[in-house]
């Protein structure tokens, strides 16, 4: 299909409402669980996306439409959440996100992106060439990609309680883990 | 770790909620789209947990507190949603999940389930042997799935729209496909 910027807003608009509902007042030892060294927990990814608000997604459209493809993004840091997210809790990280998420979706329609701008390619430092309608589908498609991997984290903890059911949750086979975006 | 009913609790109250959170007034295009042919959509996703909620977790520990394994569950209907979401917007759905959902965690509240009662013993009619404890984990543990399930369903709509990312979204790599629970 088509991108439809309006669709792409809607899934944008509702993830921190999402994120909220599924985590708030959860006992840690879901919200900060993970699935082994290295991985991340829910707490983790919260801080993860709030990272991406202030570093990669505006941040780069707004390259795009100031530099389109004479400079590339910076280098997004798949660990700069880490020092942002010590010390606080997972409300506050959720009141963060909340904020962040709206301010920068104010911002984007602020903007009222014509096919045109849409249409601008900007210069993705490891992808190359991608256009800025590319990079804000991207914005949601990530949004889809962390919840996946937070249902994956939260059923992770079950596997050895369910009994035979593991065998028969898709989520407990799943080996779609993300790389950096 | 130790199956914690609380905590499953915990993870059944909020399953509502976060769809609601996710899925009220969305675009069409995301709700009823789904995977290609056999596939589910967001909007029969909804079905089945209702029909889940109807006839698979609930009425099977009733079975196994009623019966342990002298009789097996009744066998699990993976389209017995398909009539009953006829005719009926996604909306409704929500708000019918909303309902059977609060209305059973509080039957399984008022059960007041003992350590010796969640080690009764039911009988599965595929898997065998299993606990009231597993079929209690699996019950969350299944709100993950289909959240996983979702998750893929939304980032799919978007995976020729998003360039290159496509390669770098994990969720459009899962091949986690769930089976009849």
């Amino acid at each position: 299909m088509e991108h439809n910027l309006d669709n792409t807003l809607a899934l944008l608009d509702r993830t921190p409402a999402a994120l909220d509902a599924l985590l708030r007042g959860l006992p840690e030892v879901f919200t900060h669980a993970n699935e082994g060294s290295g991985t991340w927990s829910a707490f983790d990814i919260l801080g993860h996306l709030i990272h991406c608000e202030k570093t990669d997604w505006l941040p780069r459209a707004k390259i795009i439409l100031t530099h389109g493809d004479t400079r590339p993004f910076d280098p997004f840091d798949r660990f700069g959440h880490v020092h942002g997210i010590q010390g606080k809790t997972l409300p506050m990280l959720l009141d963060e996100f909340a904020l962040i998420r709206a301010q920068n979706l104010d911002e984007l329609r602020s903007m009222r992106l014509t096919p045109e701008q849409l249409a601008l390619r900007g210069l993705h430092p490891a992808f190359g060439p991608v256009t800025l309608s590319e990079l804000l589908a991207a914005w949601a498609a990530h949004d889809a990609n962390h919840l996946h991997q937070l249902s994956r984290v939260i059923a992770h903890q079950y596997r050895d309680l369910v009994g035979p059911w593991s065998k028969y949750e898709g989520v407990m086979h799943c080996t779609a883990h993300s790389a950096p975006g």
